[in-house]
């Protein structure tokens, strides 16, 4: 009978689904230790906490009716507050928009940031959800290589130079997906006052930013020029059941989203944007609540990048993990993290190789691992699988020659 | 410091806010009845029914984790089995697929279905969140009128006799919004047989299907053709805030729409489509809970009609409810409805003038109600007010001659 029916839209032509997802289904044995997840662990959500505020919510009506397309009013005065301290300056509840979690964010400000053909310059390695829908508008894409500091600020000033005019810079400015890096301070300023020489918009996506370690993520980009949006979401530090991400932007960047907002599902749920206006609005609660998943991320991270490096020594170099969910490494051996990646499975450990992250450079030897889901001594046997693995991929390549 | 701003896309150009948005905003004041919405009854939605579910699926971590892109594999379960049930074969679970509301599926489907400049046909008078989201598509648009048993199948045969091919055929089919009809089954039969002879999609969206006051509606158009896409939602039945709406579709487009899905959300909330899940297996407690609804909305339509009727006489023709949420009325004397708008909030009731739901018929004389949010005496007492309004518009006519 299917080829009877009518034809599917020609612009789907060559959308395929992320590798990353693909890969997600391999790993999911339960004798393989994944750290090529990305979620963060469910054990450390408030589930008591949302149901007690779930209850509360229900008793009135206006939990189960439609709520409005910018948010639920009580939620965006929450963030409209906290937005305020983090960025130093009175942010007008007009300016805060709810969005079904971040990934709605980029995928609506595509559509009201991108003509077709624009350049967007995104961080290398990417994050590959904003990579999905900034190519999905038609973007030309130019990916600008980080170092310690994040982004090149020097790489992006040669563009800029060179006659190029981006729409739009992404980064992911704390605890990068999949790089692990944190922009400095000085880069945060360049690339602001960038944004205001040359006109684009940065978008600052943060959903990390609170998941520092041993010190609290510098000032946002956003602190430094108006034109610059940021995206935040309670899935990382709350639970991603909710559903909630938002937004702060300039007012009329916010109008423009709540137009498509309207074509794309009307509004989000009323309940969950209550609980999250509960839960964020309970600041002493939530000042404990964030802490202690602070200290069993930080706890993890430490595990693994210890056994990472008492393992491998200087055959690989990795990020110090000082906040977020992810740490990036590099084999320094030549050892292939795409062919290597049989071999972890056979061994009993998933990562993600870092070709899935790619845009111009092609990262053979890198590997993205998360730690937020493993306990410490699972991610030392972690470490030690990988090891293995390297060896068997090793006496591979000495068996074939 | 705005004009400073980086632009936004051209392509956002022309877009607007919902004329029926503007207009509900000028409605809300407390002393006016208003017949201009269309949200169902939150006093009739089952808060305590989804506190029990929330608080039962809280106990388990999988409520607070992200969840599938195409949705909770127990609640597309449970669906697969009632639409079964309702379309008279049996529904494999890889085709359904739960969206962020009905509106998330026209919004996702309008990508995967059509190409820029394609010819999507809809009904006259048109709903607009379908309209909406086909013209963002750069669809060509015609409406075709309706008659008491629905589109004109006559008129769509002589456009496709004379050439014209559309990717898809959008249609209301139960207790149309705004038009108040259902499509007869001699129709649904006629629309099938041609969108498998012309190769095009049809977009069945059935929201009301089960809101039927005396006799439940005919069998989906999706019974007889496999080339339509069948729409419905939770939130007329359950409750808007769950943003549980579903669609049942070919695996080639439940696929397609995954990939966008990935995208525009990532995935739905775990929590809501959990407690969805809970109330609509719940059968027994479901169809109590519908019957209670129906039996509420069938008296409020039954007294909104009966005013209508008796207070308008032949100066008015009024669809009869059988089922939904809308009355569509003509004044036969020549009254404006557009202009008779001032008159109405004057005296203290408010309706959709038909023309905000124009697409190439102007319905001047036309108007939408809702009758869910009030009581029957209520409504009586709107009708009153109406009539007010006609007589005072009438006399502001004499006065200026």
């Amino acid at each position: 009978m299917s080829q009877h029916l009518p034809p599917l839209a020609g612009r789907l032509t060559g959308l395929t689904s992320s590798a990353i997802r693909d890969l997600l289904k391999l790993t999911a044995r339960a004798e393989i230790i994944s750290l090529a997840g990305g979620l963060p662990d469910a054990a450390l959500m408030p589930g008591e906490r949302i149901a007690v505020a779930a209850d509360a919510a229900l008793r009135q009506d206006a939990a189960l009716q439609y709520t409005e397309s910018p948010g639920w009013g009580p939620l965006r005065a929450v963030l409209a507050e906290r937005e305020s301290a983090r960025l130093g300056r009175a942010v007008p509840v007009d300016e805060v928009f709810v969005t079904h979690g971040s990934q709605q964010a980029l995928s609506l400000l595509s559509e009201v940031l991108l003509d077709p053909g624009v350049l967007v310059v995104v961080e290398d390695p990417a994050y590959v959800g904003a990579l999905q829908v900034f190519r999905a508008a038609g973007a030309r894409i130019v990916a600008l290589p980080m170092d310690g500091e994040g982004m090149r600020m020097d790489l992006l000033g040669e563009l800029l130079a060179g006659g190029e005019r981006p729409a739009v810079v992404h980064t992911v400015s704390n605890f990068h997906n999949p790089g692990g890096v944190t922009m400095s301070p000085a880069r945060r300023q360049e690339l602001a006052a960038l944004a205001q020489r040359y006109g684009f918009w940065v978008i600052e996506d943060d959903p990390y930013g609170e998941l520092w370690f041993d010190r609290p993520a510098p000032a946002p980009v956003a602190t430094y020029a108006p034109n610059v949006i940021r995206l935040s979401s309670a899935s990382k530090i709350l639970a991603p059941t909710l559903r909630v991400g938002w937004m702060v932007a300039p007012n009329a960047v916010c109008r423009a989203v709540e137009l498509l907002k309207q074509g794309a599902d009307l509004c989000g749920s009323a309940l969950t944007q209550q609980i999250a206006a509960d839960l964020l609005g309970d600041t002493d609660w939530l000042t404990t609540h964030i802490d202690t998943v602070r200290a069993a991320y930080a706890e993890r991270a430490g595990a693994l990048v210890g056994a990472l490096r008492e393992r491998f020594g200087s055959r690989l170099t990795c990020t110090d993990a000082a906040g977020g969910m992810f740490v990036w490494a590099d084999f320094t051996d030549g050892t292939d993290t795409g062919t290597l990646l049989a071999h972890a499975l056979d061994a009993g450990v998933a990562y993600v190789p870092g070709q899935a992250f790619s845009v111009s450079t092609p990262y053979p030897h890198s590997l993205r691992m998360c730690f937020t889901t493993g306990a410490p001594d699972a991610l030392a046997e972690a470490v030690d699988r990988l090891d293995r693995a390297v060896a068997a991929q090793g006496q591979g390549a000495v068996a074939q020659r």
